[in-house]
C-alpha cells in the first residue's frame, strides 16, 4: 500500500482553500456536519444586519418595493441555478421541504390522472414519505396511494399504473446516490412524473436539472447551501409542465395580481405561482447572503473537493487498525455517493458525544449510524486527518464508554 | 363643540408611553402603518444578533437541544397566550397564515362529514378565500364548496348544513370588527366549526379564544406583534379538537418521534401535531424577541391606547372642513372596529404617497382607501397631531396632484 499524501500537501493544492475565510467556524472544532446545518457564511451575518436594522428598521413597509423584497423568492432561487444547471423562471425559495412537496405531489397526480399510486423508498427521508401520507388521508382512498419499496426493487416496480416516483437523489443515512438521469429516463418511457429531493445533494453534487429533464424538485437551503437553520427551501417545476397545473396551496403571493385583492383566485402565470403565504424575508434573506458564498465556483470544484476529503478520510480510517470496528454503510465506489460517509456501530450514538466533546463534530442517527459530512467549501484536509486521529482514540481506548456520551438528547 | 384635549397633555397621561423606547423608529417619521408591517422592536436586533452569531455561528447544530430551536413554535407561541385569551397546548408558531388555513380548514371539514360547505364574507382577506378555493380544486366538486357572502346576510347564510365558518374578525379594509363569542356561539348552536382570523386584531383587540369557546384560529406575526417582514404565523386549535383530528400536512416536526426516523406518519399526541417541516428559527427567534415586549403590557391597556389613538385622530379629522372630502369606510363606534381607520377619497392612492414624501407613513388599499393603524405601543398623541395636521394641508392644497405621487408601485 502506498504512503497516504501529507494533509499539508492536500491543503497546499486545493483550490477552494480561500473559501473557509469566507466562515466562521469556531475555534478548535472541525465541523464534519454541515451535511446537516451548513456554518455561518459571514456574509450572512452581515446581510441579516443590513436587513434588520436598515431595512426593516429605517425603511420599514417601503422595503417591499425599494430593496426587492416582494421578488425575493425568486431572486433567491436564480442565485440557485447554477448549482442545479437550471435555466431562469423554473426555481422559488420558499416554505420547507415539506411543504414544497405537498405543492408538486399535488400538481404531478393532477397532471397524471387517472393514475393515482405514488411510489417511494422504504428508506427516503421520512417526512418525503410522511407527506404522501397525509395527501393519501386527505383525498381518501383510491385517491392517491403510497408504495414504497427497496432499492433493489426500484426499477421492477415502475409501470404504467404509477403516477408518480419520488425519490431522494443522496439517501440522508447512506449517502448513496441515485442515478438522477437515468431513472427519470426510464420514469418517463413509462409516463411516470418524477419528483426529486435535493436535500443531500444541491451543494455538494452537480446537477443538471433542465438537461436531464427533471418535472419537479425540492431541496433543503440550511444543509450544504448554509442558509441558516429551518432556511427557506426550495422548488423546481420544468417550464414544460408550468403552465398545465394549478397547486392547492394557493395563497395570496401566488395570485397574479396580490395587490389588487380580489375575492378569486387567479394564479400567477409563472414560476410564482407556486408561491403561499408572506415569504419570511429575514430568513430568505440570509439564506440570499448564503448563496452569494457560490458566486465564484463551480459545482465541479465542490464536487471535486468533497469527494477528496471524504476519500481521504475513508483511506485514514482503513488505515488504522484500531478503527476496523466501524463498518462502513456508504458506497465505497465515491461515483454512487454524495457528499457524506456513514459507518455503522453499536456505540455510534456514544461516539458521536466522545467526538463531540473532543471538538470533532459529526451526526449520529438512529439506530447505530455515525454520519461525517464533507462540505467543500470550509473543511480542510488537516482537519480530516485531526478527526480521524482522534476518532481511532476514542474507539481504540473505549472512551465512549463513559456514562455523560450515552445520555440521549431530544435532537439526535 | 368642546375643544379637543392637547396632545402633550394625553402623551403625559399615556401608561404606554415608556414603551416606545423599545422600537427602533426613524428620525423624523410617524408610522401609521404598523398595522400592515411592526416596526422593528429594539430586542429583537439583539437578540437576533445573539441567535446568528453566537447560537448559530458557535454551537452549530448543538443549539437544537442547547437552545431549545426545537422547542420554539411552542415556547414563542405560549407568549401570545396572554394576548389571545389561551391556557397552553393549544397554539404554535409556524409556517404562514395561508399554509396554516389549509391545516385547519382540512381538519375542520374531518371534524364536520358529512357537511362541504365554507362559508365565508365576500370581502375576507383574500388569502383566505384563495386557500379554501385551493382545497375546493385538490379535493373535487361535492368534497368542499365555498360559499361567500355579505356582512348582512351572514347570519342568516348559517344552517346545518355548513361545515365551516371561515371570518376574520377585524376586516382589513374597513377596521369593522365582528363579534366572535356571539357568532361562534350562533355557529354552534348550528353544529358548525368556526375558524377566525385574528391577523388584523392580535396586539391590538384584547381575545379570549378559550372562553369564547372558540374551536380554532390563525394570525399573522408581523403586524401588530412586530415580528419582522414575513414573520412565522401562529395557529390555534382548542383542546376539545385536538384528538379526534389528523392534518394532512404531517411533515416530520408534527411526529410523534420525529428523530426516529420511521418510514411511518404517527402524528404528535399534542398541538406539535400541526407542525410540518423544519421551522426557520432566525425568524422564528426575531418573532419571540419581539413578543417580550408584551410581556409587562396587558390586552386592556393595548386596546385602551389604540382606540384613544385613533379617536383622536377622528376627532381632528372632522375638526378640519378641509378634510370633510375623506369619507370615513370605519366605523365611528369604536367597539365596533379594531385598530385602524379607513377612509376613502378617490386620489387614496396620491395622498398615501404625499403623505409618505412628508414622513407620514400610512397604507393604501384598493381601489381608494387610505389606511391608519393605531399601534399602541409606540405612537404617541403628538404623532397624531402631527399627521393630521400633514394630511389636512396635503389634501387643502391638492399636493397630491403632483405626478411622481400618481405613479404605482409594485407592492401598494
Amino acid at each position: 500500500m502506498t504512503a497516504l499524501p501529507d494533509c499539508q500537501a492536500l491543503d497546499a493544492a486545493d483550490v477552494l482553500a480561500s473559501k473557509r475565510a469566507e466562515f466562521k467556524i469556531p475555534a478548535g472544532k472541525i465541523y464534519l456536519n454541515g451535511n446537516s446545518l451548513g456554518p455561518l457564511p459571514v456574509r450572512a451575518l452581515a446581510h441579516s444586519l443590513t436587513l434588520i436594522e436598515q431595512q426593516w428598521g429605517e425603511d420599514l413597509i417601503s422595503s417591499w418595493n425599494k430593496h426587492g423584497w416582494i421578488d425575493m423568492p425568486v431572486t433567491c432561487a436564480e442565485k440557485l441555478g447554477p448549482l442545479v444547471g437550471v435555466a431562469p423562471g423554473q426555481l422559488l425559495c420558499c416554505d420547507s421541504v415539506s411543504v414544497n412537496l405537498f405543492k408538486l405531489l399535488a400538481v404531478a397526480l393532477q397532471l397524471n390522472k387517472p393514475r393515482t399510486t405514488v411510489v417511494s423508498l422504504q428508506d427516503n427521508f421520512p417526512t418525503d414519505l410522511y407527506m404522501v401520507q397525509g395527501m393519501q388521508s386527505l383525498l381518501g382512498a383510491g385517491q392517491c396511494e403510497l408504495q414504497t419499496v427497496d432499492e433493489e426493487d426500484l426499477l421492477d416496480s415502475l409501470n404504467r399504473e404509477v403516477a408518480v416516483l419520488l425519490l431522494t437523489q443522496v439517501n440522508f443515512r447512506s449517502g448513496a446516490m441515485l442515478d438522477i438521469q437515468s431513472i427519470t429516463q426510464r420514469a418517463h418511457e413509462l409516463g411516470i412524473l418524477v419528483i426529486w429531493d435535493l436535500s443531500h445533494s444541491v451543494g455538494a453534487v452537480p446537477l443538471q436539472l433542465d438537461a436531464w429533464s427533471v418535472d419537479m424538485a425540492v431541496g433543503c437551503g440550511y444543509k450544504y447551501l448554509n442558509g441558516g437553520p429551518g432556511a427557506p427551501a426550495f422548488l423546481y417545476v420544468n417550464k414544460q409542465h408550468q403552465a398545465k397545473v394549478s397547486q392547492p396551496l394557493c395563497g395570496w403571493m401566488g395570485h397574479t395580481s396580490p395587490f389588487e385583492f380580489s375575492p378569486d383566485y387567479v394564479p400567477a402565470k409563472d414560476i410564482t405561482e407556486f408561491l403561499t403565504g408572506t415569504p419570511p424575508i429575514l430568513s430568505l434573506g440570509v439564506l440570499s447572503a448564503a448563496l452569494d458564498v457560490f458566486a465564484d465556483v463551480t459545482p465541479a470544484q465542490l464536487r471535486s473537493k468533497s469527494l477528496a476529503l471524504a476519500d481521504y478520510f475513508l483511506a485514514l480510517v482503513v488505515a488504522r487498525p484500531e478503527l476496523s470496528e466501524l463498518q462502513l454503510v456508504s458506497p465505497v465506489n465515491a461515483e454512487q455517493r454524495g457528499g457524506q460517509l456513514a459507518f455503522a456501530h453499536e456505540e455510534g450514538y456514544a461516539i458521536c458525544q466522545a467526538l463531540a466533546a473532543a471538538g470533532i463534530l459529526s451526526d449520529f442517527r438512529s439506530p447505530d449510524l455515525l454520519r461525517f459530512g464533507f462540505s467543500p467549501l470550509f473543511l480542510r484536509f488537516a482537519d480530516i486527518a485531526k478527526a480521524v486521529t482522534v476518532l481511532a482514540d476514542i474507539v481504540a481506548q473505549r472512551r465512549f464508554d463513559e456514562p455523560a456520551f450515552k445520555q440521549r438528547q431530544k435532537v439526535t
